[in-house]
């Protein structure tokens, strides 16, 4: 009959002073007695000692998630005793909610498979449960990484789902909401200025109009669409991979391991996991990552488009466009007394270039797997939730502070439309390309008006000109354009 | 009452020598008289004579569908006359055939958002249309390039019609059979080799076995994974900018023409396009096109993963891993007499490796909009393009001269299988990750069988060892893995 | 004692008709009878037909090249009689000049050292050597397009030595002498407009002045450096492989091969060439070529910015900066009469776009070396070259067709200088930054001038105001600036 | 006659609590009453919270030499009175050693000049000298911010000095001494095993020998190139935009300051810093800085092929080519008892890959400079010394971890040499290549040594054979190559 233990509800916390010894295969090591982590965390510190990077807190936060799925089925099982599962659980949910978060201080420069960052959340897991149950830190007893916190699974396999969930999460709950709401905002303005009619601009030269809430209109639009790419592109990421342990075979995991833990990964985030379908494909490569980087820089190519016409639109305030007065949220120059310069604009326009440059090492990474797995798998995570941070958060921050306070400049957009030559275009179904070509050159040469070449030509009237060169006419009748 | 002219059924060709006047906005210029293209074609060839990069055939085949279709919408909407609108239908149905490739010689590096190339496709098609009519080809007489053949239309909405209509074809035409073709080998492979036990490899290090219809399985998985995504990509593409003209008001296009467009293309291709639902997005960005560029990077990162996988595989004959024999298509080397190499694999990689270009070159052009318009359009297509054709190529020449001809190796593999330490693993839940890990240091250190070692550990016993390490136990039960 | 043959001066071409046989290790097979090349170029023909990207005509040139400095190198060491190195150099000769161009068919796709290029080479010139010396195509008699023409020789070192060679001369033919003329002119315009005011613009935002002729002196300097970066870079592409053979041991090739070979690519080109001090290297990398990639990016990096910025200058004519009047080199829409585009900085933008992601590609393909060969070369080659090309051409068509063309809008450039607030930034020195702010920010909001907001301000008076804000006096001295 | 102030020597620290009031053009602003930081600084921590990207410190500290040259420059020109000079300088000095490094809160995402962090600095040291002069912080007196600390300079010039001089002394200190540390590292390892044969790969298969040395000595010779390379690029960053001030025209900057500016920081550095030759290029364009992180990118294309190549010797130990054995550093699996993998070639791997990521988005933002600013000055710094840092560090990790406990697998090596068919090219001089392919095929055909295939073809004898096929004297003679 097995052992049980009795469990306490002491706080988390590692009062020791000093050093403590913990082992693996490779021997003894000694760790900070403060530290939840063991003997396998400390060796990667020393031999990865790399930069600043470190693996992402929401990474380390999924993984205990995967761990608490994974107790649970090996509790439903029978392999796992109650009060192990318990303990596991209770560390494992500390660990979802970010209280043991000083306990992951890996670097993103690693082994390529995740193993050391899956060692230490099996270290913390399991000190934690063992200082629960009473045990001392660093015995591996009654609670053992290897056998018990990573029961049926491999970093293999769980470092992927880890990813995927982190990747779900982040997605669902900082990206999603801030393209949308970033998205509703340029809506709200759209239908606001449906009806102000501005001079378009092809080429970046005049071309003929269009109003102010159509052009927002295109803005939102593309946004929208970005989400739904993303959209699509999350579902690849709701297939994980564990279950398929070390090679994708599942071996030393019970049958039905992968879709037990999908199931229970499901249920405690809300978001459909399903078991991956094919093993081999979800340990050897990184696809359904690569999708959602191609998804995100996605959204990167449209907001660098809208950041960049915002600035354009605001730029003067005397010798530039100046259709729209951006909000001045701080001095805009060390020696230009009163300049005011597009910052949000800029930030975005920098976070969409670093997700451009992120999305190439994703790519790359991506096409490098061998054989059985691709061990690029840190790097790839890492530039993934980095580039749904400073969108989700580039969003916020533009919105918030560039696109909500911005006004519209109604007397030069005006002016604009009134100078235009290009009003010329409504004339052609009358007089033809050629004859409305030769009106316009007129205008531009002589610095005329429009109207004034138009009468001069001898080819309209009037009475012809004042009712087809109506700009208020020529933008169509939907904001969503023809 | 208008005009009507008989056509007649002159075949293609212009025989006049030396050259003819042809004029547009700007004058009069010189064009060879045996070509069908006017002055604004020719302008071009004067003004962007670089590189030997050619506008491709594709895009303007898929233009002289774009001018088809607006030719039947605006006869359906008496706009334009019966033998106006037959003339020009037959000469657009010569460009879809490719009867008149020859007159479409201008070069991507033009402006930016294709007007030269629209142009083009204007100017030969009148002309044809004209010489049918019996007219004079510069003439403009009877058929106008722009009033007639570009009628309710621009270049800023036709181009990337004729994009998306180009691109559709040639997924469905070339891609995605090409990648079917080779999943399918792939997995027939798979379902032969589905018992062949096999070592495992991750980090390139030894692991536990799996059976090479395995391994198999989950290239064919990653293929049809990538082919799902360039599906879905591939819907963007559906919708159609047409019927938004100059800036997407649809200004000089009549009421529903858009939607009236798209269904006649519909039609004409058998693919469900549709009238994009904003046309100020559709005209300002490239944001479909840059979905199907990733989503063929996307097959890219898989079949990079792929062709090294069999490369490395067949590497030897005596010093490499020689799991595989690849089929030996050509002497290998001029020095080395008898080597053969994977070259199939080498030049998948290579296009591979072109494609992440091509793509990095998209995705930066699809933030580049400005205002209305995104003038980047012709460096897309021609990479999006020539991406589709170097894949589907690639895959059906790495499908034909090196996945059909690729036998086993099964005495190498089955040696593999057998000297391998890393069954070790199928002790663990038995034994225990340390102890097991002991037994495997002892039989790499002293360079005995994994067998005599765990005998001699004192741990387990004859029966019990080759009760559990049995290969073919190891690899689970699906070709798909757990 | 050696046989000799007579050569005869047959003329380029065979007069065949149909088939013929040619033969190397794996067999016979029938090639076309009009074409010099032998069996191995046919079998690349048919296993590597994908896409229509052909070899570059430069490499193949180069190659030529290479062949003639090794035939007289093994010449002078008694290698090769007299009467075969003759023909050989004949052949060679007439594959420099260009001659032979159409016997070069092979597809970039193919095997990643490039032998069959080597061989197609081999081939060509054996078979047109034969025929100088009376035999029969295909005999491989008296010269074998291994033993004689690739005597001493490997693909393995001669491709990479035919790279280098063909980026040297296009980088000193095409390259250097259009970006110089490039800078050339525009160092001209900056003399020219040394002396006009203009309003400069940072953030987009209205800023302090400076002149036209500055404003262009930092173009031309962009310009000069990247040239001294592919000069620097150009170097690195003069060590050749060539002597280092199958790995870089140089095994089969007679002491200081390397060394003459070098040298008589030096002689015969000009530029100085030298033996690679590390054939290993030579050949397991792509370093040279990587680095040559870059620089070239460099250039587009600047000439992005220079074509960004003209056409900005130039957008209007009525609603944008319209600083610049651009030529106007056709129609600039289907749709719109009498637009003018910027194409021509369209046409350079979309290059520098292109050639971002050929950088992509030779970057990624560099890091892909194995062992003793990196095997993506034809990849690199193949998206140098272009880049190259391009970039000259380009440059050329920019400078011809819209820099010389290019005049000033000298009235706008004016009205927006003495319109600008930021005028302001002359005074600091004077009352301090916040006081000057003040100001700015009172003329800003109450539409005023500068002069009349620094007035009322109390803080100067109108003689301090003329005396410190006078435009001209504040644009410093240099036509380089501070 | 000026105020002159005594300066205390209070330690650094502000011990109020709370807040205080600070101002700006903009108002006042409440900050945290012990921080330095000023009304700026905390308006961009509110509007700018983005992600966890900090500004690098070592941005920061190299800020503070630039402020230091400043005062040193200012004083010297007597724009400066003694005390106020001393105290800025002392406070620059303290920002030099990191003693304020928890004042540089600022984000990556900002301004795109970085004109935030320049006042940043500016608020920092004006509010440290205020301290030391027995001011209230916040009252910018008698140290103003911009009127004193930033005298003379624009962000528009200090911070691309900034950004070039943390980058050259990064370069100096960090990269190139690890570079160099590793290419010793292998040179040594090369010279130890010059003598030591093995089998050459080249298309991954079988090739002819070299010996271990001669491939580490490539490996070697490419570090080495790629430090000259980044030596070159360094060049450029020794060029310093100070002195131009907002445009490059040097407005409100003594003649001559850029140039006394450059040499001060030439003298407290030992870097030979020169003022930029062109301003408006220096602050337009970033084109320096792109071609230091194309140089680092070039070394790290370089070291993912040695990392790669290293894996792939060290893989095994059974079934993989295991000529090498790597450290063992840790317990390579979770599941998989007794694994040792190669993860510091995986972490080089990755962090090559991150930086051909970083370099994309360098490239990119490079290109994207408009009029007399490139506003994208953040995202750059950041990415080239983020792959300065974790290219550094990982040299590092990667020679002490791995290639200084590399040891050969000597009977491994042999036994390949043994088994080899490509020993076969010795055959080629003597009996010509088709003879001796046939040979080579035979033998791999029949599975029989190169000896008995030759011996059995009749073409060569027994002596002739064992004269020619000698390993040892195919190697040629030099660790360099031919």
């Amino acid at each position: 009959m097995p052992e049980t233990r009795l469990q306490s509800d002491l706080p988390i916390g590692l009062t020791a002073q000093g050093e403590r010894r913990e082992h693996d295969a490779l021997g003894d090591i000694q760790v900070p007695a403060d530290r939840y982590w063991g003997a396998q965390t400390q060796r990667s510190l020393v031999h990865f000692s790399i930069g600043t990077d470190r693996m992402p807190l929401e990474l380390c936060r999924a993984y205990g998630l995967v761990k608490k799925a994974a107790a649970l089925v090996n509790l439903a099982d029978g392999r796992l005793p109650d009060w192990k599962a318990a303990a596991i659980i209770q560390a494992a949910e500390e660990v979802v909610d970010g209280k043991l978060d000083d306990h992951f201080p890996l670097f993103v420069w690693q082994t390529g498979s995740g193993t050391q960052t899956n060692m230490n959340v099996n270290e913390v897991i399991a000190n934690r449960a063992i200082q629960l149950l009473g045990g001392r830190p660093g015995s591996q007893d009654p609670i053992h990484p290897n056998d018990d916190v990573n029961m049926g699974q491999s970093s293999n396999d769980t470092f992927p789902t880890a990813m995927h969930v982190a990747t779900v999460r982040m997605v669902d709950a900082r990206l999603l909401p801030e393209l949308q709401a970033l998205a509703d905002v340029i809506e709200t303005r759209a239908r606001q200025w449906h009806d102000v009619v501005k001079i378009g601009r092809t080429h970046l030269q005049d071309a003929v109009p269009l109003t102010v809430g159509q052009e927002w209109s295109g803005w939102a639009h593309q946004i929208r669409d970005a989400m739904r790419t993303i959209g699509m592109a999350r579902e690849g990421a709701l297939e994980l991979a564990a279950g398929g342990t070390a090679v994708g075979t599942g071996l030393n995991a019970p049958a039905g391991f992968g879709r037990a833990i999908a199931a229970r990964l499901a249920e405690l985030t809300g978001a459909p996991f399903v078991t991956a379908p094919n093993k081999f494909a979800a340990l050897a490569g990184l696809d359904a990552m690569v999708r959602v980087s191609a998804a995100i820089r996605g959204a990167a190519v449209v907001m660098m488009k809208i950041a960049n016409d915002m600035r354009w639109l605001g730029s003067g305030p005397r010798c530039g466009l100046a259709e729209l007065h951006l909000p001045a949220n701080e001095p805009g120059s060390s020696i230009m007394p009163g300049k005011v310069n597009p910052t949000q604009c800029e930030a975005m326009v920098m976070i969409c270039t670093q997700i451009m440059g992120n999305d190439t090492a994703v790519a790359f990474a991506g096409s490098q797997g061998q054989f059985e797995l691709n061990v690029m798998r840190p790097v790839v995570i890492a530039n993934v939730l980095h580039a749904v941070r400073i969108m989700a958060d580039g969003c916020r921050s533009f919105r918030t502070f560039s696109v909500e306070g911005t006004t519209l400049n109604a007397e030069r957009i005006r002016r604009y439309v009134e100078g235009s030559v290009m009003l010329v275009t409504a004339l052609t179904p009358a007089i033809g390309y050629d004859r409305a070509s030769a009106i316009a050159h007129d205008a531009m040469e002589h610095d005329i008006s429009l109207r004034e070449a138009a009468l001069r030509s001898g080819v309209v009237d009037a009475a012809t000109f004042d009712r087809l060169v109506r700009p208020i006419e020529m933008v169509g009748d939907g904001v969503a354009g023809a």
